[in-house]
């Protein structure tokens, strides 16, 4: 079935004046996400569930340039390097494929998330990329859909389609059917107000980035597969506490969760850690405003920063405690978040 | 086939003069000993395998005392307090039993090694109590059965019955079975100069202490098996490493034995974290100084100490980037130290 094209780019011709702007903010994963049974359709080994947050957006502009000798792309008002630049035009000729189109584009990306830093800027940025280029090649897709497509550019951008809670299925088999399979969709959660405090210890780029980190756990971590199935007890139990709106139950799966996954880099060869000193000292401090009683819960991805899970009502304190743990780095406050959507399209 | 008694306490009228004083040194594990099978025998999971160093050794008297009315346990010149005068009470007991003898003693320790901080005082401790009390009572027990009873004390006591480096055998069966096939033995090395720089981050009292980790571990945390099972390969590499004298191979099986053990108590629930905020910046120093082509390769056991294997001519400068990372710490060098021994009976 070829896809569908919409009105507003249904040819080459319009399309000179086509374009679309994006939206699209980080989520971050309760159940995580590690490690790929298909490095080039990325599709995942295991399910993984997350909160989209209320900050750090990416903003994407895809314009078509029919005339024009190949992409340009742009981004944070630089033009983009090496890698970068390939996984968007990689990105770009996937969508042009579906589109049946053929037209270069300029894409303008501005992410207000620190790049590299463990706050997944690829997953906003990617389902930004998505949106806004599915619109520009008048592509209609519907979320799943769009979420199948953001997961080409990174597993952790299907999420991000999604507002609130979303769960990302690692999908069966291989080939079309993997594809297929693997996309993302909203998952019921009771009336409940979490947060998170994003503890940003160190906003550098990373030793090990999550990509070979990812590799080298699964091809060399003896402890991999058994924490891809303790994982698939943790959703389980997920679902559970997020439809009975119970943050504590919340936050201790996610905290056992992230930290089995942490376990599993440390025994790949050579070890990945992504354990800072101030990693810890954010750990100790939530260790004892939970021994205070506060709901307070640890996740982490493949960076040194901790996200602490609480009440909206605790973020205040939780963030000064935090602060005073590690006074070189920021505490930011984030709630749960709206899924990607298309910029109303200026006049002319 | 009844235990044979020494000359000097043959019997319990010698015995009123009897008594006896043995020296051991704690060992550090290369091949990490982490979960019991049988928690009153101490029969561990996993075969181990240590170095027995040359610093903080335990020095320990045992002298009966027929009219007493029971023991008498002195720790570092002041009474034992319940839990630690309990295990020593109970492994007098043991001896006593095999001797087929029943006067109480009386038992005077001194360690030299901050006691709860990770550094297995625990080890000497009891292979020093198993030799004096052995001897105090007459027993007349081979290394390897000496080993056995150390074992009955502290798993990881065993291996301070040798100097240099030690396996202890996790053994086969229940009961009796695995009683008399779990004891440790030395193992053949080449004649190499490994040193160990022991950075003593925080001497305090551990928040968990080992034996309830490891039983959390083994109860609750989905990675142990796996740990287990890959601990196996570690040891068989492990011994044609220390055959060859490859420093660098012993190093980098240490590291991964270790990150893996402390990796399935990450995943514990609730996890169970050693690492402290020093603890980071040691093993940064120790990446930084590999980095730097040095040989420098990280150990830890249940608390937030790093143990640095290296090169003996390396050790100065190890220590010195160790005491800069870590202001507050303390670097001690140790080398490989004898087994337990006897000290010659002072004339009256």
């Amino acid at each position: 079935m070829p896809p569908e094209l919409t009105e507003s780019c249904a040819s080459a011709d319009e399309a000179r004046e086509c374009g679309a702007t994006a939206v699209a903010h980080p989520n971050i994963a309760l159940i995580k996400y590690w490690g790929k049974r298909d490095e080039e359709l990325l599709i995942p080994y295991v399910d993984s569930l997350s909160m989209t947050l209320d900050v750090f957006p990416t903003t994407t502009t895809v314009r078509l340039t029919p005339t024009a000798e190949g992409d340009s792309v742009t981004l944070d008002g630089s033009p983009a390097v090496d890698g970068e630049r390939e996984r968007v035009v990689a990105f770009l000729n996937l969508v042009r494929t579906m589109a049946g189109r053929a037209e270069p584009a300029v894409v303008n990306t501005r992410n207000s998330v620190p790049t590299g830093a463990g706050l997944a800027s690829s997953a906003s940025g990617f389902a930004a990329l998505a949106l806004a280029g599915a619109s520009a090649y008048g592509l209609d897709l519907d979320p799943t859909a769009l979420s199948r497509l953001a997961r080409r550019g990174s597993a952790s951008a299907s999420r991000s389609i999604f507002g609130g809670f979303a769960i990302c299925h690692a999908g069966r088999g291989t080939g079309a059917e993997a594809d297929l399979s693997a996309y993302a969709e909203p998952v019921a959660v009771a009336d409940f107000a979490p947060a998170l405090v994003i503890a940003v210890v160190n906003a550098g780029p990373k030793a090990v980035s999550s990509r070979a980190a990812m590799r080298r756990t699964v091809d060399t971590s003896p402890l991999y597969q058994a924490w891809a199935a303790s994982s698939a007890v943790d959703l389980a139990d997920m679902r559970v506490a997020l439809r009975r709106g119970d943050l504590d139950a919340v936050g201790e799966i996610a905290e056992r969760n992230a930290l089995g996954m942490h376990a599993t880099m440390l025994a790949a060869r050579p070890p990945v850690r992504y354990f800072a000193p101030e990693t810890m000292a954010v750990l100790d401090t939530v260790a004892r405003l939970r021994a205070d009683g506060f709901s307070a819960y640890a996740t982490m991805d493949a960076g040194p920063n901790v996200k602490v899970l609480c009440h909206l009502g605790d973020t205040a304190r939780i963030a000064a405690e935090i602060r005073r743990a590690v006074p070189d780095g920021t505490a930011v406050i984030a709630g749960p978040g709206a899924g990607a959507r298309l910029r109303p399209r200026a006049e002319p």
